[in-house]
């Protein structure tokens, strides 16, 4: 197989995996239900190696890894990099495995005050950047813990993170809106409603979680419209966190295609645009990026 | 044994029983672990009778039943009344069971618009309002889902519903906060902190729940200052959504003795005073207020 590096993502439940060739295409790709969350530090060295032998890559093809293997309950710890001194070496901090294959795990990014941390984001972020080099904007990447990136003339000057995919996920499951509410289907209406009450009214978050399961006890709203007003209540106060400080330029967008579209919506009721950006290929450039940079200092 | 009557406040999770004297002092007490949650609607009246059995009370003695025991999935559905109809009578709406004992179960309030819900709460309230005919101002509740009801001449005007409890409950238990953050104990100061950053910026929420994470994992952020920090953002957060609907006397509070405490400071910081009552007599003062009002019926 036409190789140049493997690039991994390696996350908290799952691993994403691509080969790709010297123009950064994917020349293969794995998947796995293997993460953080239930490997032990010894197994991912013979998980790797089944699944690039398994691909048929020789015992020498290079692998980069972002995400949760380099925390510290993972693999092997990448200790966090501070965002002040990380500047625009996607590489830098990175952690070379021992053994006869070159493993590098790249570290998470850390912010001193106020105090921040973000984990595989950083990749998606220098694989934006690799294309974008010099850019300023803000980035919003969605998610279990949506990250607000503020990018200064290529590097990222501050970020902000929101619980909002954790909250939405234990108050729609676990709270006793769970009756009340289905995340099975979308309604947009909904959805907009729930934003626009979070946009005007953001100190009332707390009095308006309880009115989703009133009215399906005593109206007539339906569950998937009530899942999609909360939905659209959490993305609406996240948003309403951040509205004030948005320049006039687009919010890049980063995640999944559904999510990242309900975002950009709430972002137009706002008056900002968004602009939706795939999370895998930004990710697969940032792996490149690195993998470039780890490259070039080997060689020299 | 001397009774007038028997009480109970039947819970999700529990219930708790008073056998009062024509005084209305207590003469016997019981509590168990059976509610709503794991009792079929069949369960109930054993239970009720194997407990009064055991406590010596003859099949004639009459018993009055606030709370889940008279939710849809309860004992016996007593259907929430509108609090435009239900005036001042704490007994209006109640359903009497079937059997030689009589045994009444009390009805929820709702209110139409804004949509909401109480059960259990409304009988708190009437012994609030039983000691203080007349009566104007605001109650709050605290709970898993708290209450702010606004009493008009001597009934409820208007309620809201806020789910802190249970939100705090969620996260601090289930979400990755859970490592960050311990519920064993107060750290006043930490709590004063939260609170004023809910009231300083009530919409930057959705941002500031990671930030303990973040400083546990960089700062030096203990799980109890975490967890009393968490607290305090939750409590403002609901008290921000309030404070300028509040009147200059002082804001009624009901419910455990160390969370009306939190409340009563959470106030304090907006300038507003709280009153602490007791919301075991409370419970007990409405039951009989109930009671009286359905012998007068009974035996007119």
């Amino acid at each position: 197989m036409d190789h140049e590096f493997v690039g991994i993502d390696w996350g908290t439940s799952s691993f994403r995996l691509w080969v790709m060739d010297r123009t950064g295409a994917v020349v293969a790709e794995q998947c796995g239900p293997h993460g953080m969350g239930s490997l032990r530090p010894q197994d991912y060295a013979p998980l790797l190696e089944r699944t690039l032998s398994d691909l048929g890559l020789p015992a020498t093809a290079p692998v980069v890894i972002a995400g949760m293997a380099g925390a510290a309950q993972g693999w092997c710890e990448a200790p966090y990099r501070d965002i002040s001194e990380a500047g625009r070496d996607p590489a830098s901090g990175a952690v070379r495995m021992d053994g006869p294959r070159p493993v590098w795990i790249l570290p998470g990014l850390k912010q001193s005050s106020p105090a921040n941390v973000m984990r595989g984001e950083e990749t998606q972020i220098s694989g934006f950047l690799a294309l974008r080099p010099g850019h300023n904007g803000v980035l919003c990447l969605p998610g279990t813990h949506s990250k607000w990136v503020r990018l200064q003339d290529g590097a990222i000057s501050n970020f902000q993170t929101a619980m909002t995919g954790e909250v939405f996920a234990l108050i729609a499951n676990k709270s006793v809106l769970r009756f009340s509410v289905s995340t099975e289907g979308t309604d947009m209406a909904a959805f907009d409603a729930g934003v626009r009450q979070a946009l005007d009214e953001p100190r009332g978050i707390a009095m308006r979680l309880f009115s989703l399961r009133a009215e399906g006890l005593l109206g007539d709203l339906n569950p998937v419209s009530a899942g999609s007003r909360l939905s659209g209540m959490l993305i609406g106060t996240e948003i309403a966190a951040v509205a004030a400080s948005l320049d006039d330029i687009p919010v890049g967008l980063i995640g999944a295609a559904g999510l990242t579209a309900l975002y950009r919506r709430a972002l137009a009721l706002t008056g900002h645009e968004g602009q939706c950006h795939d999370a895998g290929a930004l990710t697969r450039a940032g792996l490149r990026a690195a993998f470039r940079a780890l490259d070039r200092s080997c060689a020299a």
